[in-house]
């Protein structure tokens, strides 16, 4: 079954499509506060259940971990030019202090050239998962 | 000459870099603020000079662009996966009330599926453009 949003017209993806697609990703980006205005990067990531974990350095994405919110944006085009995806998570960032044997797989899986040795890892605690589809499908489902 | 961030050891692009890539463009991520907190969503554009053009029905964007701080970016892989770049525009986003003919252009670019019939144009009014690069290039300069 399709849903489709009223106002804009997208379709609307489903909670098991949107964590399908978080799963097959690599990079996204992340929107944090800084000086109360959003600042949105490019980050590497893994999907740890329903929760997006990253790597950092001290910076940005840092301090805005020590207890602000943030989201997480992902998007892709399906084959041609005139259709598209987007799936969106909203939580609270938070610095992960204490790893269990699944969440260091996780981070094993984030040790790639585009991360360095970043010291930090965040989790963005998952609040809200949405996701929109404008255009045709690549094929049936 | 390449200039390096010697906080992350990411390439640092120049303004004019960015400004190609920013042409170069159709898709990109607006980060604004929704209740206090960030939220991201996924834009076609158009450039004017170094601001950012969007459409956007009634809703979060336009809520936003009544008075408050945005931020663009878009970013890609240099042909592998080890590589890849980003740029970022920071501002403030305003609702377009008058239309000359150079940003009529630029609206007409955006009128493709992906947009519809979107009744507002927003601009982000580019106070800080900044750039990323990490890993190698896909080709000499």
């Amino acid at each position: 079954m399709v849903w489709s949003d009223a106002r804009t017209g997208l379709e609307i993806l489903d909670r098991w499509e949107c964590l399908e697609l978080l799963g097959a990703g690599e990079v996204g980006r992340i929107g944090i506060l800084e000086g109360g205005a959003p600042l949105v990067l490019p980050v590497n990531y893994a999907l740890d259940g329903e929760d997006i974990i990253v790597r950092s350095d001290e910076g940005s994405k840092v301090d805005a971990a020590r207890g602000g919110s943030a989201c997480f944006e992902i998007d892709g085009t399906d084959g041609d030019r005139r259709s598209g995806w987007s799936v969106v998570v909203r939580g609270r960032l938070e610095v992960v202090t204490r790893m269990d044997p699944t969440l260091r797989v996780r981070i094993a899986e984030l040790a790639d050239p585009w991360i360095g040795s970043r010291s930090h890892v965040l989790r963005l605690r998952s609040e809200a998962i949405s996701g929109r589809r404008v255009g045709p499908r690549r094929a049936p489902r």
